[in-house]
């Protein structure tokens, strides 16, 4: 065990002990100060890349010593994965959590395509880490690019689920291929981000919906999808 | 005008006036040479990233003085060019020429993507210097993005064109929007590499292949697919 995480579980013991003893202060402005960089670190990220992010960097960013940045992570590493960590939460805070109160099936799956195509959109600008994040790190094998790709992963499953649903709740055909669906929608999104951020072609956003449309077209149960469309 | 500009005009000069002097066999070795720079470039920038190519980089690589590799461009960023050039004319002719033999429209589409899918598939270990490239320079402006960005354009073109061709030979049908197919075209292409590469996920060819053939379905005359199948 390391000297740092020795000195956390110290500090988690009294806090559980004294839970208003000045440890508890201590661990809580701790847990806010990585919070803070962490939260610098990404947006660093989204501009120069995961790859270029060190710690001497977010230090210069949070006007802190190295030293300083290096007691919350330990390792350029350790800070890279915090990074992908809290890009997944955000990401399922913003697109993944807004559709779940929504019925299984054709809804969920509908709201699930526009909001994913909605945070692109906005990452038009600042960069998708899931998209950058893998074009650097698909050939650097290492425990930042099993975070990020474990993270992507947990994330189409998420996509897969939904399609999955549909299925099941009779809204898409019984026989299609779920795995098939899921990347063709995939790749409307990876089209998306390409040429609108890249090659700054316009109409993007419209061309993934119309394509996304025609997916459903494709797999989906005709009455259902007039049914949801006279609504 | 450069002095790197001027010596080469005169080399050319000199050519003109006798072309089996000394200066023919002195171009013709600086040709070469540049060649052999550009080629090992190339290599190296599907290793480590367009941009992490540099003139000392590929000095290393060609056991060269850097001075000597720089006679050869002047600048990195005109190494850079080079690569994506050459890079260019690579694909052209593995993608491109072996498929325009092939009659207008579907028969020629076909076997485009089949070409552009195969490409993809071998650079699955190597990298793609239009994919990877992109999300390295797609936030940082500048003559390397340039070139990138319309090389990229000119090989996207190439596929409009024969998505257009088709529809013109009647083998797609007549109210298609040709950018539409080919935005749903290159996002499968895409989904490939990004979920072959990345996330090493297996039987991403036949999903791209899969993804084509339902492209035809819902876009291609229904007579014409039929009589293709027969063959």
């Amino acid at each position: 065990m390391t000297l740092l995480k020795q000195n956390r579980l110290q500090l988690v013991e009294n806090t559980v002990k004294s839970p208003n003893s000045s440890a508890t202060r201590l661990l809580l402005k701790g847990q806010q100060t990585k919070a803070a960089i962490v939260d610098a670190a990404l947006s660093l990220a989204t501009q120069i890349g995961l790859e270029g992010l060190s710690i001497g960097a977010v230090a210069e960013v949070m006007k802190m010593s190295k030293s300083g940045v290096f007691a919350h992570f330990g390792s350029r590493e350790e800070l890279q994965i915090s990074v992908i960590r809290e890009y997944h939460q955000r990401f399922e805070k913003e697109v993944f959590f807004p559709v779940m109160h929504l019925p299984r099936g054709l809804p969920r799956l509908k709201a699930l395509f526009d909001s994913w195509m909605k945070r692109t959109t906005i990452e038009i600008d600042s960069g998708c880490l899931y998209i950058s994040g893998a074009a650097e790190f698909d050939d650097r094998p290492g425990p930042v690019r099993d975070a990020l790709a474990s993270s992507v992963k947990t994330w189409l499953q998420a996509v897969h689920r939904c399609v999955m649903q549909a299925k099941e709740e009779g809204h898409l055909k019984s026989d299609i291929d779920v795995k098939q669906t899921s990347f063709e929608i995939h790749g409307l999104i990876l089209a998306l981000h390409f040429e609108a951020r890249f090659l700054k072609t316009d109409k993007t956003s419209t061309r993934a919906q119309v394509g996304f449309d025609h997916i459903l077209q494709r797999y989906g149960q005709h009455s259902f999808n007039l049914e949801v469309r006279k609504k």
